[in-house]
C-alpha cells in the first residue's frame, strides 16, 4: 500500500456529498488520500490532534471543507505547517454560501488558506495534485493530460453544436 | 480582591481600540474582568488552554472579539461550556466588516455565539452584565439604572433640541 | 410545577416552525419555559406589557425570533433589563434573511441583543441554558454533557465514514 | 400660530445633521412641523406615548429617521394610524447603511413604512408635502412649482455646460 | 359610481400576481381605484401620458410596481406631482430582488418614491389608504379598525398556541 | 464642421467629473460628439425630446451616465432605437455604487443598455468608437492602434519594474 | 449565403439554454450569425485564435456569455478590436449570479465589455442588431418596428386587464 | 545564482504596493522569485507566452494579483499546469473588492486558483513557500519557525497588555 499524501477532512457528514469530488479527482490522478470528519466546533480536540500530527504522518496537503461560520480550514492552517486548501460549502445552515466563503477566504496575514470556489471540491483535488506535482514529473504529466482532456471535451461539444446549429 | 467573572479576549492588540469599551462598561457595573490577547490563528495552543480552563478558574462569561475570518469567538465556544459573546470587528484586513460578522454569527447548531453588532464591544459588556445579573439582584438593579440613564440622556438632548428648534 | 425561567416569543405563528427548536433543547436541559406570539408590529401593547413584566414574573432570559424588518428582539431588549437572545428568521417576506439578520444584530450602543445564526433557534435555546448555568452547577454539567454528546455523534459518523471509505 | 401637521422624529441627536433637510423643505412649502428626538431603544415609553398621541394632536404625517438596526419608523407605524415616512440613516454604527435600509423597508404585511433613500430626509419632507396636498390645492400648486424649479435648475446647468463645452 | 382616487400601475402583466394585493386591500377600505399596465421601457409614451394626466383626472395617489431595473415608480414620480408609492417586485429577471429594491428606493433629492418592502403590494394599498385618510375621518377610522383586526388575529393565534403548548 | 455621431448625456453636472473621460477618449479617436445634462427625474420632458430626436439628428450612439436609482440610460434606451451605453456613477447619494450598477444593468428583455463598469466613462467612449468602427475601417485601425498603445504602456512599466527589481 | 456578422460564443454547452435567445432575436432581425463554444479556461488557445481572427473573417460584433468567474467576454475584448457584448449567466456553479455579473462588468479602463443583464442573452442579440444598424437604415427600421411590437404587446395585455378588471 | 521557483505577476504597476508583500515574505524564506507585470486585458499575448512557458523555465508556483474584473489569475491557471495562487486586489476601480474576490475565486470545475484574502499578498507568499516545502524539509522547518515567530509576537503583545492592564 502506498503512502497517503493528502488528507481530506470535512466538518460534517453532510459535506460528503460535495467533498467526495475531491476524492474522485485524486483517484483519477492516482494520489493516495485519507478522508475523515473533523468538526472544529464539535470535536475541537480531534481537530488539534489531527492538525498537529498530519505532517508527521507524511501527509503533504490538507483539503478541508466546511459551511456556515466555517472555521475548520483556518484552524487547521493555524496549527499545521502544511498547505491547506479550503472548500466553502453551501450547506443548509449557510447564508447562501457567503458566510462559508468569507470565513474561509479572509484569513489574517500569516496564516493562508488556499480557497477554492463555493462547493469547489473537485478543484481542491486538482490543486492538491498540482501541489504534489512540484518535484513529481510523472504527476505533472498527468495534470497536463488532464488539462488536455478538458480541452478535448469542450472541442467535442463545440463540434456537436456545429452539427446541430440549424436548430439551436 | 474580588473574583474575576468575565474574560475579555481579542485576536490582536489592534482590536484593543474597540474591545476596551467592553472593559469600560464592566468597570461601570463594578464587574471584575480579565483581558488578554488570544489569537485563534497565531496562538492556537493558548486558545485551547484558555478555553478549556476558563470555567475552572471561575470565569462565568467570555467576551471574544476578532475581525476578518474571525474564528476566535466560535472556537472558544466550541471548547468552553460558558456563554460566549462575540464581537465582530471591522479591522483593516476585513471586507467592510461582512466577513467579521458572518464568521462569528453563523455558527452551526449546537455551538452558539451570542453575537453583537459590528464593533459593538460596549454592548458585549452590557450583555455580560445582564447574564451575570441572573441571580444577582444588585447587578440587575444597576442594569435597570443604566437603562434609566440612557433614557435621561435622550430626554436631555430632546429638550436641547426643543429649546433651539427655531434654527435647526 | 417549577418556575418558568425562559420566555420564547416570536412575531408570527409561522415562526413556530423554527422557534420550536429552542423549546426542544430547553426540554432536553430540563429548563422550564413559556412560549408566546408577540408581534412588535401588530400587537405593540402586548409587546410593551410583556417586556415590562417579564423579569417581575421571574423570567431570567428572553428568546425572541422574527423575520424581515425584525423589531421584536430589539424592542424587547429596549424595555426589559433581562438578557435577550435574538433569532433572525428567513421568513417568506424576508430578503433571503439579510434583513432579519441586520435588523436584529445591529443594535445601537446601550441595548444589546445576543444574536444567533439565521434560523438558529436551537442555538438560542442552548445559549439560554448557558446563561442560566451561571450559578447553577447542575445545569453547567448538563451543558458539558451536551457538548460531549455532540462530540460523540461526530466521532460515530467519522467511524461510519472510515468503515465505508472504499466507496465514497 | 398655525397647526403643526408633520412630526419629524429621529433616534439620536446625531441624526439631526441629516433630518434637518426634511425641516428645511417643509419650511419652503410653508408646512408647519414639530421636531423631536425619540429613541425606540432608549426611550421606548416616549415612543409609545408619541406614536399613540400624534394623530390625536392633529399631526397628519410622521417622518421618522434612524440608523443601524433602525426600529423607530416601524414601531411608530405599528402604533399610529398615520402614514409614516422612514428615513434610513448611514450612521457611524451602521453597516454602510444596509442595516438602516433593510430594517426600515422590509416591514411585514399590514404595517407599511414609506421608505425613502438612504439619508434621503429632503425627499421625506417633499413626500410629506405631497401627502398633505391631497385635498389642499394650494399645496399641490407649490409642489408643481417645486418640480418646475428642479427642472429650471437642471436646464441652467445644461446651458452652462453648453457654453463651456469646448473645454470639458 | 364613485371617483377613482388611486391608480395602480405595473410594468408587466406578470406583476399582477403581486400587485392585486394592493387592489384587495383598497377594496376592503372601500377606496375606488383603477389598475393598468404601463411599462416604462416598452410603452414610454403611455407612461408619460399617464403620469402627466393622473392628477388632472382626480387621482390622488399612485401605486407603481416593477421588477429588475425598475424605472416605472421613479419615472412616474418625476412627472406627476402626486405621492407615488413604489413596490419592488422580485420578478423572474431580477437579481434576487436587490435590483428592484435599489432602483426604486434610491431616488435623488427632489423626487421621492414612497418605497415599500419587496413584493409588498398589500402595504402599498394600506399606505395609499393612510394617505387618503388625511382629511377623511371615516377612512382614518377604518385604518384604526384594520390595525385592531391585525391585533386580534395575532392574539387569537397566540391563544391557539397556548392551548396546544404541550406539544409544540 | 463634421457631424456629431455620439451624444454624451448625464443626469447631473456633478457627473461631469466622471463623464468627461468619455469625451476625452472620443477626442483621441477623432469622433465628434455632443454633451448635455438630461435628468430623467428632473427634466423628463427634455429626456423624451432628446431620446426621440437623437437618431433623427444623425446621432448614432448614446452614452448616458447616472448614479443612485439611475434611470437615464434605461429610459433613453426605451425611447430611442440607437445603441445606448450606460455608465453607472458612484455619486454622493448612491449606496456604494450598487444602486447605480443594478438600476442600469438589469434591464428587462427587449430594451438593452450596454453597461460598462462603475465610473467607467472612458470605456463607454471606447465602446462608442468600437460601435462606430463597424463599417469605418479607418476608425477600426485607430482602435487597433489604441490597443497596441495600451500594450506598450504595460510593457514599458514591466521593463521599469525589471530594472528596479532588486528593491521592490 | 450571406456573410456572418455576429459571433455568439459561450463558455460551456450548458450556457446554450440561455444564449440561444440571442440567436433567436438575430434570426428575427435577419442578421446572420455563427455560434460556438469557446471556453476561456478549458480552451485558451481556441479563445486566442477566435478573438484574434474574428474581425478578419468579417465578424462585426461578438456576443460572449459565461458564468461564475466569467473571463470569456473580457478576454475576447482584450484581444479583439470588435465591440464585445457580455452576457453574465447564472450557472449552477455561480454565487447567485453576482460573480458572473461582476467579473464581466468591472473591466479596467481601456478594455470595455458591453454588459447586459444576468441571463440577458435576448438583449445581447438586440444590442448587436442596434450596433449593426449604424449605417444600415433597413436594420434600423426593423429595430423601430421591434420596439413598436413590444409596445403593442403591452397595450394588448393592458386591454386584457381592463376587460377583466372586475376580478383581478 | 539559484533557480527562480516562484513567479509573481500582477495586472498593473499600481498593484505593486500590495504584491511586494509576497516578495518580502519569500525573501524571508530564502525562496528565489521573479516579478513581472502581465496584464490579461492589455497584454494578452504576453499572458499566453508567460503562462505557457513558466513551468518549462523551472517555475514551480505562480502568484498572480489583480483587481476589478480580475482575469489574470484564472487565465494563467487555464494555460499553465502549475499551481496558481490568486490575490484579489482592492484597486481604485474595484467595487469595494467584491469584484476582485469573486472573479478570482469562483473558477469553474477543472481549473483551480488558490485564492487568498483581499490584498492578501503576504499570505500568497507564505502559501507558495508551503507548496515548495513539499519535499523540501529545510523549507518546512522555516515554515514551522515562521509560525513560532507569529506565536511569540502575539505572546509578547499579550504580555504588554497584561503589564498595562490597569489603564486599557
Amino acid at each position: 500500500m502506498r503512502k497517503k499524501l493528502v488528507s481530506i477532512v470535512m466538518g460534517s457528514d453532510s459535506d460528503l456529498r460535495v467533498m467526495r469530488e475531491a476524492a474522485e479527482v485524486l483517484d483519477r490522478f492516482g494520489v493516495e488520500y485519507e478522508m475523515d470528519i473533523v468538526s472544529a466546533h464539535r470535536t475541537p480536540d480531534k481537530l488539534f490532534a489531527f492538525a498537529k500530527g498530519a505532517h508527521e504522518r507524511g501527509i503533504q496537503v490538507i483539503i478541508a471543507g466546511a459551511g456556515g461560520a466555517a472555521h475548520l480550514p483556518g484552524m487547521v492552517a493555524s496549527i499545521s505547517p502544511l498547505p491547506v486548501i479550503g472548500v466553502p460549502i453551501r450547506s443548509s445552515h449557510s447564508l447562501d454560501g457567503w458566510d462559508s466563503v468569507l470565513s474561509i477566504l479572509q484569513m489574517p496575514g500569516g496564516v493562508p488558506v488556499a480557497t477554492v470556489a463555493l462547493d469547489g471540491a473537485k478543484n481542491a483535488g486538482i490543486l492538491a495534485a498540482q501541489i504534489l506535482s512540484v518535484g513529481d514529473p510523472a504527476l505533472r504529466d498527468k495534470i497536463v493530460a488532464f488539462k488536455e482532456d478538458l480541452r478535448q471535451q469542450v472541442l467535442h461539444r463545440a463540434a456537436d453544436l456545429q452539427r446541430g446549429e440549424g436548430s439551436p
